[in-house]
């Protein structure tokens, strides 16, 4: 799909194609569609960037609340999205040993507890030993600073969905800790 | 559910119940959830209310495209949500008449080519006749007011979603054009 083709959907086309790049919030890309027309990826992904920081902070932790927790009951019970699905796989937290898994219940729990909202990271930029790291080191952060980070984050995974919705040709299997370059 | 047991709901509880509040934006219900702990109905409802009005105009309107046709293609196709299906055959719009059928299909497309988002009522307190009748009206609308009207819409079909879901022995089979009392 090219960004012509982008431009031409309908909002309910555009709502079927892109309604999951926000995790579970087909609004974001519903209020997106008033953007167009688009000129690049790196436009649309602007707008998506833009809209989520439009946000008031209960609705940036309303964004986050939609995410699974990492490694958790969705996960176990097979009702994550697809897309959470492969980014969790291929972190390796579809393969965790029992003890791994138990640290990551425990560290998303505290988590949880402290922020209000589930731990959320680009599992694609990251493994599962990364991760971990990242979600002991977070649960020291302040509230403030770790909304902040935590919208960082789905930024990141949005920017990566919206590339491999427009040009997937151009997405190659990512690498843990590698940011691909921004179009 | 009393309201001591709402405002006992963890989040993921929370948006589990009241995610669809408002139609398929369950990050809104998700967003409110920091607005506990919760007075009333009454205090929920508004709580929803200002989370809808702080959202930019594209929020808005996004918002309102996440909302299915009156009489659309969802209801012919039986994937309208369960609250949706209950509201549209209230109102008689699961059983139109061909002419009928074909006027709100008609007015329907000019109103989302004029607007870029659905017509949104609370079938709940309309008729077929009222729908479409306001259908016709409301096409003249400018967009701002338009979008207003919409957005007023949007909440009083939430209210009576959240007046059946914490109280719903009090939510008596709602009469077309009948305006239940608030709480």
């Amino acid at each position: 799909m090219d960004i012509a083709a982008v431009n031409s959907l309908s909002y309910e086309q555009f709502v079927e194609v892109f309604g999951n790049a926000v995790e579970k919030c087909p609004l974001v890309a519903a209020a997106v569609w008033s953007s167009r027309p688009f000129t690049s990826i790196a436009d649309i992904d602007d707008a998506f960037g833009h809209f989520i920081d439009s946000l008031p902070d209960s609705g940036k932790e309303g964004v986050l609340r939609c995410h699974p927790d990492l490694a958790g009951r969705d996960l176990q019970s097979g009702t994550l999205t697809a897309d959470s699905l492969a980014e969790q796989s291929q972190a390796g937290l579809t393969q965790l040993g029992v003890a791994e898994a138990e640290r990551i219940a425990v560290l998303n729990s505290q988590y949880k507890l402290r922020f209000g909202f589930p731990f959320v990271i680009c599992a694609r930029m990251n493994d599962k030993t990364s991760i971990l790291q990242q979600l002991s080191q977070r649960l020291a952060n302040d509230h403030a600073h770790e909304l902040t980070h935590a919208i960082g984050e789905v930024k990141r995974i949005c920017s990566l969905r919206l590339q491999a919705l427009v040009c997937p040709t151009h997405l190659g299997p990512a690498q843990p800790n590698h940011v691909p370059p921004r179009l």
